[in-house]
């Protein structure tokens, strides 16, 4: 159905590689480049191709232009507490929540022996050297399998060779959520968490 | 909240411009280019760049990288039946629709007097040159307070000019909608334009 002209084809389909983006989305965006300045398309491009700068923070694993990242190089975050993540998403998911004032450790992934991934390919290892300066470690992988597979992985790993304070973010009831709508397991470790008021 | 690496903000930004991409999704497209090969950066950089070569029909005024776009220089399609829309992204809904196979006429917009567009502003003078050939023009502007002001402008001018048959896109309740909750209006004119069957 090549209504479209070539280069406006060829540009609908670059959009529609990236992550849930559809046909209609991808023309939307086509249209709108369509119809903005080519300094506009400059920008995108320059923005584009800067990636090529990011290299990863020599202590986080973060993201960073430079040696270190912005939230590594900032002197008002506690260098002592380490949340540890799987990857970047999940990184800027707990900054936008907009309270934790510590640093983090990016592991690159998950223990996944489905998908031959072991500890080898994460930093566990940099993690572990980190661990002599830290206060607290927070382990922030996800509640699946693979999440809590690495979180007790690195839990056996740290207790081998640190006294270093390890805790867990909280499973518990989403805020805003119905408790009847809620699966067993999430009420049941909801249930074991319960604080006093 | 500067928590990324310069670049990969400054890409997000540019992410954001575009319509319906709000930060979260901004954030997914940026990460999505960090993970992939850098000869798929360029490859977008070049489908962007290559909009360049984008001009107009010189018939019809749908984009086209040629003279002609790719619907006028379809030999199989109807080119004595003219479908008039208000730009290309109605032109490519009809497309989709998958059943038209006649040609199209893109008026690059509507009249719209409380945004200064006058009749000047679009091709309608090119149109009424095209009347002369054409067995049929279907007027396919939306049935808003523009498009129907824009629909009997042409219309009044064709029948100026021309004994050309013209038609306007039926009106009535969306296929698979439910009578329950549409308009009045819509209703109204969905009994006016029945059919027998």
């Amino acid at each position: 159905m090549d209504v479209f002209a070539k280069p406006l084809e060829a540009l609908i389909r670059e959009f529609m590689k990236m992550p849930s983006v559809g046909p209609k989305s991808a023309q939307r965006m086509a249209f709108y480049f369509m119809n903005q300045p080519f300094s506009e398309i400059e920008k995108m491009c320059r923005a584009l191709k800067d990636l090529e700068n990011i290299r990863s923070c020599s202590l986080c694993f973060n993201f960073s232009e430079d040696n270190l990242c912005p939230v590594c190089s900032d002197p008002s975050r506690d260098s002592g507490l380490i949340c540890v993540v799987s990857d970047f998403r999940d990184l800027a998911a707990i900054e936008r929540s907009g309270n934790y004032k510590g640093v983090y450790h990016v592991l690159g992934g998950l223990i996944s022996p489905m998908d031959g991934i072991g500890p080898e390919e994460l930093t566990i290892r940099p993690l572990l050297d980190r661990a002599a300066k830290a206060s607290e470690i927070i382990l922030a992988t996800n509640p699946t399998v693979n999440g809590e597979t690495t979180a007790l992985f690195i839990l056996r790993q740290l207790r081998m060779n640190s006294e270093v304070k390890v805790t867990r973010i909280a499973y518990g009831i989403p805020v805003g959520a119905n408790l009847e709508y809620a699966d067993g397991i999430t009420i049941s470790r909801a249930i074991e968490g319960r604080r006093n008021i």
